[in-house]
């Protein structure tokens, strides 16, 4: 039996599917994989749990059910635990888990990798920043597949890729999806402000939508995947194109809702413009010769992006190998169970590697 | 720089084309995985090349020109090499690589295994043959990525869902390019006898089309992917569909190619069935809740199967998170190169789980 130390970085959503899934996977680990998860500690910015001893089951539960009534870590000490000194106390062959969405990990991740720990990321914001953060975290004690299509298996596909040799011309891929939500919409005609207020509505959005409409978070992903091209590009180099103009910025997110109407006649323009001969609408980002871009394409109908759902995230790989039929892989792209699902194969991987 | 031994079993069209790949990758490995990959030696059924010390660039690019231009190794005093002698002699952390296509290779993988060495199989029949051999031989020191359609991530991603708790309900996958045509031929209103002489005419059989047409290969595929899913099956449990009638295994292949226009009828009969409201032609492994079937299915038009292209291959993982977005791979299936490209991702890959 393997014992695995894991720490967690973050306990929103994802961080507690995570924790809830370990628990129910235990007898599964156990037999298919002889690995014991031991859950070290948890942390998040409204406190922490820690224990030299692997967490029992018992508080772990505690602590989740502790995190949903009260929205705060259970154990009132610890809330004042100090990350640094609890990095440096755990063992070396620990995992750190960041399911957080925040450049605040960034400091934890960088000493937990000096100290040779391994780390797992759903948290694109450390591998999407500075370069140095990139040099300092990624390499190959550490997996971040969700960070591009939640469970999705596509960073470990580019991986394979490159590692076999084989040269990666271009990748296309759908990975909002909201943004998914808001093409289909839009190609059926829908106007643009009511497209997004529906979207909204439905849950689709951040709180302030303009966070998805920006495409920031879409141009992230293109460059988590250029770096693992071998790019050394930074977000300034991502050509991106916002849904809405720079100086709506400045309203509150009742005035942009409020305004956003006044977008629909140019949107339908744009629109109409990407669309002609059958051409779909999608939202995407795309990686060739070192130009990276997140906006709007106008895809042929029989090409993986043009046939594939809008309701799926899809990523399009071209390579030498994979030429007139491109590797595609489509699915559910979002969503916090799925996501967790993914980081613990992650972890699974990540662990499994290590013990070599 | 870490020195991963490996040994070739198989020196056909794939282990060719994996030996000329690792040969054209020796400096990215260097730069990108700190890897040199040191080939011990070569056996196929037509000889051996075997060394104590790895075998030079220049030793391995001239057995490459003289299988090519004899169709034997070089190295005439190796074509006597017992392999098993030779498995004996190889290092605890060697992996050895069967591109064969044959059962003769499982008594060295067996020992191999038992040695503590890592395998990579190209090569399906192990892995489809007896349980014995299986629970010998896939393990996780062994990859086995190309035996369920070439290069595309199938296996890997499976891994990672049974290590992740998901649970795999169900997995569709049209995994022969060979009837893929066939299908797409049927489908066009080409009658049956006409698509396959067209089909071995393109060279996308085997010289005897029974192979292909009689559903054995994805049968196999099938199998792999039922085992790693936990199910205790043999060759017998999967159901199958063959596209022409058991008497006719006596012909020739001559007289077969003459006859097969016998089947036309009863063909455009069945394709009738399958195809009507729209529904597509294809054929498919099909596995869910312990039930292995390889052939026929009238696809949804809608559905993953029915919205890809019958020239791709195309996986379908309907699982506990992926449910109205099912987990799709689909891409190029078939061919030597791009296979020889995922066996030596498969290298690089196990060389790195068990340098740890």
């Amino acid at each position: 039996m393997h014992k695995q130390p894991i720490f967690f970085l973050g306990f929103g959503g994802v961080g507690r599917a995570l924790l809830k899934q370990i628990l129910d996977a235990r007898e599964l680990h156990r037999s298919r994989n002889g690995l014991k998860l031991d859950v070290l500690g948890i942390a998040d910015s409204a406190g922490a749990l820690v224990s030299e001893k692997p967490l029992t089951d018992a508080a772990l539960r505690k602590a989740l059910q502790t995190k949903i009534d009260t929205g705060r870590l259970p154990d009132k000490a610890a809330t004042n635990a100090n990350l640094r000194t609890t990095i440096a106390a755990l063992p070396k062959n620990a995992i750190i888990v960041d399911t957080s969405a925040s450049a605040a990990a960034v400091p934890a991740l960088i000493q937990a990798k000096r100290r040779g720990c391994g780390v797992v990321l759903a948290n694109k914001i450390p591998l999407a920043g500075d370069l140095a953060w990139w040099d300092a975290i990624a390499d190959e004690r550490a997996r971040w597949e969700t960070t591009c299509g939640s469970a999705m298996p596509v960073i470990s596909t580019l991986t394979t890729l490159l590692d076999s040799g084989d040269a990666v011309h271009r990748i296309e891929g759908t990975l909002s999806g909201t943004l998914g939500y808001v093409c289909s919409q839009l190609e059926a005609g829908v106007k643009f402000g009511d497209a997004v207020r529906d979207a909204k509505m439905r849950g689709y959005t951040e709180p302030d939508p303009r966070q998805d409409l920006g495409g920031l978070d879409v141009a992230r992903k293109a460059l988590i995947l250029a770096r693992m091209l071998g790019y050394r590009l930074e977000m300034k180099n991502v050509k991106v194109e916002s849904l809405y103009p720079k100086l709506m910025d400045k309203l509150s997110v009742e005035d942009f809702m409020r305004d956003v109407d006044s977008l629909n006649g140019p949107m339908a323009e744009r629109v109409a413009e990407l669309t002609t001969d059958g051409h779909k609408l999608r939202y995407a980002a795309v990686i060739e010769n070192g130009k990276l871009k997140a906006g709007f394409v106008g895809a042929d109908p029989n090409s993986k992006l043009g046939l594939s759902r809008t309701s799926d995230s899809v990523v399009v790989f071209h390579t030498r190998y994979f030429t007139d039929n491109p590797l595609t892989i489509s699915g559910r792209g979002a969503g916090q169970e799925v996501t967790a699902s993914g980081v613990l194969g992650d972890v699974v991987n990540l662990s499994r590697s290590m013990a070599g």
